[in-house]
């Protein structure tokens, strides 16, 4: 197939890949009668009176605004509006398809933070849940705490905790696999994103005890100047054990190369770059390396393996352990929205990852974790988490 | 049946009216990295590198956002944001049955003017129109131009230009009934709202010559001090034939029913009040009245009648002669759409309304107007609309 071809013939046949329904039949004047003049006026007045009642008579109940302003398209970069929304649209295919969640995508117009926060509040009402979607860091971490603080819905960045969330859930099975213990095993995350962030504050949570993050210069530390607050924040939590320089006595400036070394887990959640065979091999044994960047991995799985890497993940369909949060979101907003669920708690997230995790009855280097077409995962894990 | 319960029951039972839907299947590997990774880059990348193929590879092409701030409902009074959404929801439930076209309702939690504008502004990129939905005059004048001159996609204010288009199909149809000129007849309209204002400048456009507004206090004319922009401005098109006092040399303050008498056709399109038969005794011969309010028309169909109405229309589904938007901007939509028409004239407006009323073949007192419910009309209008 040429998929090139394929995926424009396919968004151009139907103009997309979302769309609006009825949930009604609309074919008697009772039909009208009863869903507009004169009787809507009936739920309208329910809700005017209790502002609670339009989860009960409307569409608020059960829909999603994925909201992005086109900042952090990670394969893409900085590429504006209009141009991620077939990226959007997906993520509300997938919603309705595995989640049985109605969403709808909102592109914003702008990338200035008060702007975006003051939109979205104006927008809320419709929603039952606000999802942001690569909005870049670190004001992705501002917008999201800001909303949370002043909209009454859930307000939640699935680049963040849903990525975080599948990607613990696989680092839980290759744990498994290698026979290693989480407060043993050595790991670098390599992009101070979103994602990135996200994943190495719930792997602390989980109680992975060494952590070294990388940005695009060097590791982050305690002895580095001008970092962000983020990054300032991070060098309290990670890379603790900071090697010194025995003549400076300064942190040693570790480049990603020195950082992979002796690690037992690398993961990359950055915007590009490759990971040469030869870094593979100055990893600890066993090493287990989560390649998600699309859509080409930092390392092809067949070259991570010859150098002796015992599990390789990409963010693709089309190898084996595909670390993606169409495993956690459609599900997650579903049993959210159902049990009117305001906050997604870290407690929750770990729940979630175990409960992915366990998913996978017998884990092999092939499979740590579930399929993104497998439908029984959603009720599986909705059964667990509370 | 028992309305009341029925309407709160179907609302309830699916939660809203409104949901999303997939345009393409979801099943296997190939159609996940077909729509996402790593293959949704391909149409991002032609979107990024021309804006225009947004309409060849996304919703954007035939997806109207249908926003109101909940501002002026009519039956209901500004009952505000949410209590608003069923209404929003059955717009779009129309849009989809009866024009083909996607529909989002989106609840502004807004009523200031410029925040408005702006937040419109900000979430437009989605969409291919924006019709806006019961903002209230005169602030909806200034929304519906500052938009259409900010933006590069339609805005369209239903409530004004839907209601204006219907009501002189009406009118037209009546017309051919009771053998009366447009040149000739006097027509008044009570309702200085949107609908009001806009019923008058196509009627006005159309060629009816006499024509007497009416707000909640008395007749539009030269003489009142303290009007507001839109009130001024229709004191230069209607009521031109003010009569004077011939004491005071100044123009008589009719009241509804000093303005009633003599008219051939009395249009209703405000909040509430009612019509007497008295009033209707003191029309002109074989008068026309549209008693547009929802739900309880002005005043009832039989009464009507018994008062020497020739021709009775009224926004209610379970009597003859239903005056509603629904019989306009499905068709309007869907062809402006996907003709890519980014302004509606005020010619398209007359022809549509012609192409309205020539839909039946021969006019009866009690069908001068299609049934909403006839999926026919929209088809057969857009041959006709240029």
């Amino acid at each position: 197939m040429d998929y090139f071809k394929e995926s424009l013939k396919l968004h151009k046949q139907h103009q997309g890949k979302l769309e609006t329904g009825l949930k009604m039949s609309l074919n008697t004047k009772d039909d009208l009668s009863l869903a507009y003049s004169p009787w809507v006026a009936e739920p309208c007045r329910e809700i005017a009176k209790d502002s609670e009642k339009a989860y009960e008579y409307t569409l608020k109940a059960n829909t999603v605004a994925v909201i992005s302003d086109g900042s952090a398209v990670l394969w893409l970069g900085n590429i504006g509006w209009i141009a991620w929304l077939p990226v959007m649209e997906w993520k509300c295919a997938l919603l309705k398809e595995f989640g049985w969640v109605n969403a709808f995508p909102i592109i914003l117009d702008t990338q200035d933070t008060e702007e975006i926060i003051q939109t979205i509040k104006h927008i809320a009402p419709t929603f039952g849940w606000i999802n942001l979607e690569d909005f870049s860091a670190p004001r992705c971490f501002e917008i999201e705490e800001r909303l949370k603080a002043e909209l009454d819905i859930p307000v939640f960045h699935d680049d963040q905790h849903g990525t975080a969330i599948v990607t613990l859930a696989g680092l839980i099975n290759g744990l498994k696999i290698t026979g290693k213990t989480k407060e043993e095993i050595k790991v670098v995350v390599n992009g101070v994103w979103a994602a990135g962030v996200a994943i190495t504050k719930l792997l602390l949570l989980y109680w992975v005890k060494d952590i070294v993050m990388v940005d695009s210069r060097w590791t982050i530390h305690k002895e580095r100047d001008g970092l962000n607050p983020t990054k300032e924040m991070l060098t309290d939590i990670t890379n603790t054990a900071c090697i010194l320089d025995p003549d400076s006595k300064e942190c040693i400036k570790w480049w990603l190369t020195e950082a992979v070394k002796d690690r037992d887990v690398f993961i990359w959640v950055s915007v590009a770059g490759a990971l040469s065979q030869d870094m593979v091999r100055s990893m600890n044994t066993d090493p287990m390396i989560f390649a998600m960047a699309n859509p080409t991995p930092e390392i092809m799985p067949d070259l991570a393996k010859e150098a002796g890497a015992k599990i390789i993940a990409t963010g693709r369909s089309d190898f084996p352990n595909q670390l993606n949060n169409v495993l956690v979101f459609p599900w997650l907003f579903k049993w959210a929205l159902q049990n009117r669920v305001n906050k997604i708690t870290d407690d929750m997230k770990i729940t979630a990852a175990k409960a992915l995790a366990a998913y996978i009855k017998n884990p092999t280097v092939d499979e740590i974790i579930p399929s993104p077409l497998d439908r029984w995962v959603a009720d599986e894990i909705a059964k667990v988490i509370k």
